[in-house]
């Protein structure tokens, strides 16, 4: 299992004393901050509406004609086909056509929030209602660092960003293909994916899609971790299903789909539209489609298992019609996350989007300008999962070592903006305002004393500091801090604790899996 | 009159053919286009109001005790603390106290809306109800550019943004203090930087408050525009009055404020508040401080003149308790910013915010996350006036020419959330949907031809290209872009039409002015 590492051994270094014993304090206190955490977003700002409601019910009708004049194909999946018929719609061949109404009957059993469990249980978070949960950028195939430029993604830089991703109080669940580890075989890389998540975070993850056994094997992983019963019975681990947009559900993914509703655990269909491409052109087109395409996904979990956990969700942008390529961060984008939102408080699922998406090649204006643009509107859309809120470069080929440290400080602040504090007395501060009164100064006053460390979210990482100093201290910009900042993470990191047992079932698990089966590279 | 530049007669050089002539051509076309943009931004998309009415009642009602039991002092100006008195206040001293009440008693004759005039009638914009109007940077004494680097800025480059503003279609008016004239006199420079905005412009800008005669003269710059009685009855130059908060108004500030209010001209009357210096360290303190300041400074504009245009400000943002340093793009400043728009809502004033704000040194990925943040906030709030929409760095220390080609850019990226297309028949694409149907592909598509150019905004200047391309190119960030754009925009650049007669008296009035007064560097 050399692909397996095994410098997680924490407490051995920590009783080593002398400097790695110094590190390990250090990185114990770093844990015993990140405790403190809130494992996920209450959001207490009200979300934003920007259609009327007018205007969400012609979508929505619009996405009911799709549903009963167009339909949906569900290709090479006779099963599926079958339990479509039996539920009442009209197929012929592979085209599935239905009253909105059957489907909307058959959605009420979708329930409108459920904990997502993690390994440990003060990460597990809320999904749906008033929570919000941030995770990693999921799926490229390249890395790339400031030291190293871009290069093929290996299970080295995965392990790298699983750890990341635990350091980071802002992100809430450890996300699913954080980089492809282009380094194994293709067959095997879910089960190392799997346990690099587990061993080297303890917050919730994503399993395999890529084939319905693999998503098996991210099931039966989870049972190990959480046990048959409790997994029988909670949510412990979802799964991205992508629509094959426009209006086809392909093999691959309802054979993963059925694994996971069939074991209980919630799928997160996403219809992935670039409108123009996928999708008409248009906001309201793509809006009408998402509605078509959502409902029947939705659904189709449903007839799999009733009640099951399920999670609505988008992956929407525009495109460039003078180059073909996917557009971040565009007006358009975001009145497509801020519509999607409505509908799915309107169908009552909780709704994932994608946060910090650019098209840039480096963490450059361009970058930070769409990545920003993208997190906060979903901040007022009020969406519950925000997958990609960290590391996404060029449309999502690459996964950045130092936007990934940029982004995931910046949802910090996203965080701030969702969980304001109430309006109190203090938070009012008329005593300090007649204490100070006219052409006083605040920082000296007994209010801003007490209350300075927790009134506002100063990043140490973000340069507010003077020219001069800036330039004394190397003119560096964010990435260059960020690349600093990278290192001395993962030199600080040290591993949560894991029950030695439960560890080794999990590596016997990932090395028989591998075992059973020979290296296959397609 | 040397600092007047005379590169500005564009007919010759369109006459004269050859590469002049087509560069003129280009510049025409250019021109033409920009003369389809929308002077303004007529919101379609909803505010959105962060906090509940009951929370801002709260708010109000601690405001209104700041009025009534601490006051606002008014330093060394006995005109307006007599107005004060005669009003009704108690005033002791320079501090002036008295009931909520009366402030909004006078305050009822603040025009909710109203036209500020710009030379060109096609560039007027409206200020307030639904409208939202774009402007660039104001105040830094320093310019930064890719190639030059930081350093003081001189009335060159007051030229070249005046020049760079008008050629925004994102940017709806024209500024003011673009950066700071340091070439020339103290006295002066406002004398050439209202002939640069009138020449190299032909947007609405804004008038001089650094001295009552400085104003006076703006006022009387303006009037050789619109005429005396046009000007009597019209608003054609409005002006920033910043509160020297902490409950501080200075007799600089209200000596400039009572020549534009007589003349019947717009204030921006603006508490500028560092939570935690100038104001309370918290969100709600603050918002309670710029309540009564706003108040004070509205109803002060009505006592000199009734009925008088009006506009509320804000600039607040959080200070960082490590380095003193004002933070930028923070979740405190956004709810500061969320929060000003809803009280302005209550007193029914337009409000003045602030956008593309940072506290970075280079237009890096900080630069660009803190600045789509506040810039987005502006419009989820529904502000009316957004200053500092472009070129801002270092905490409005440097005006950057890269970075105000990015801003200016971006912006038009917020023009298009603002002003949504209504869901039509179009919008929906059901026919499109039915013709592409499972499993097509847009891009052929009727409905995608007759609505790729509208649909979405892709600006060429954003980079979507591939990996590829982009290396091929010459891996260009989005700086190096902007710094080709800005040479490529001063070099095509040809200034509006004005009239031969008008631009000789406003060059006299200008010449004279400086003759009457000898230098002064101070």
């Amino acid at each position: 299992m050399a692909e397996v590492s095994t410098d997680v051994s924490s407490s051995e270094r920590r009783r080593s004393g002398g400097r790695e014993g110094r590190k390990a304090l250090r990185a114990q206190a770093a844990l015993d901050q990140r405790d403190t955490a809130v494992p996920y977003i209450t959001r207490r700002m009200p979300v934003y509406n920007f259609f009327s409601d007018e205007q969400i019910d012609r979508i929505c009708r619009n996405g009911a004609k799709i549903v009963k004049e167009i339909g949906l194909e569900f290709r090479e999946d006779a099963e599926s086909l079958a339990l479509w018929k039996q539920a009442g719609a009209k197929v012929e061949g592979e085209r599935v056509r239905c009253d909105e109404s059957m489907l909307l009957d058959i959605v009420r059993s979708v329930p409108s929030q459920f904990t997502l469990h993690a390994r440990n249980p003060k990460r597990s978070v809320q999904i749906g209602g008033d929570a919000t949960v941030f995770m990693p950028t999921y799926g490229p195939p390249f890395v790339r660092s400031l030291k190293e430029g871009r290069r093929y993604a290996t299970i080295e830089d995965f392990r790298n960003f699983s750890k990341l991703t635990y350091l980071s109080p802002a992100l809430h669940h450890n996300g699913g293909t954080l980089c492809e580890p282009t380094d194994l075989p293709v067959n095997k890389r879910h089960l190392e994916m799997l346990y690099s998540h587990a061993r080297y975070s303890d917050k919730s993850f994503l399993g395999s899609v890529t084939a319905p056994e693999r998503a098996q094997d991210s099931v039966d992983f989870a049972k190990i971790i959480f046990g048959e019963e409790f997994t029988r019975n909670n949510a412990v681990i979802s799964a991205i299903i992508n629509v094959n947009s426009p209006l086809v559900f392909d093999s691959t993914m309802t054979g993963a789909l059925k694994v996971y509703a069939r074991a209980n655990q919630p799928c997160i269909v996403s219809p992935f539209i670039l409108s123009g491409a996928m999708g008409p052109v248009t906001v309201a087109g793509t809006l009408s489609q998402i509605y078509a395409e959502s409902l029947f996904g939705a659904a189709l979990v449903q007839l799999y298992h009733k009640g099951a956990p399920h999670i609505m969700g988008t992956f929407a942008t525009s495109l460039s019609m003078l180059s073909g390529a996917p557009c971040f961060g565009t007006a358009e984008s975001s009145m497509v996350q801020l519509g999607c939102a409505q509908i799915a408080r309107r169908l009552g699922f909780p709704l994932r989007s994608s946060g910090a998406l650019c098209g840039s090649k480096v963490t450059d204006a361009q970058a930070a300008y769409e990545s920003a643009i993208s997190m906060q509107t979903n901040l007022f859309a009020g969406n519950h999962v925000v997958m990609h809120s960290a590391g996404w470069l060029e449309g999502g080929l690459v996964m950045d070592y130092e936007k990934f440290v940029i982004d995931a400080d910046q949802a910090m602040g996203f965080v701030r903006l969702a969980t304001a504090p109430d309006i109190d007395e203090n938070q009012l501060a008329f005593d300090a305002l007649r204490e100070v009164g006219p052409g006083g100064h605040y920082l000296g006053c007994a209010h801003t004393q007490t209350n300075f460390e927790t009134a506002s979210h100063n990043s140490p990482f973000v340069d507010n500091e003077s020219f001069e100093r800036w330039k004394a201290e190397g003119e560096k910009d964010m990435v260059a801090r960020a690349a600093e900042k990278v290192e001395k993470m993962l030199d600080e990191y040290e591993a949560p604790p894991i029950d030695a047992a439960l560890d080794e079932n999990l590596r016997d698990f990932v090395q028989k899996r591998k075992e059973s089966m020979p290296d296959s590279w397609i």
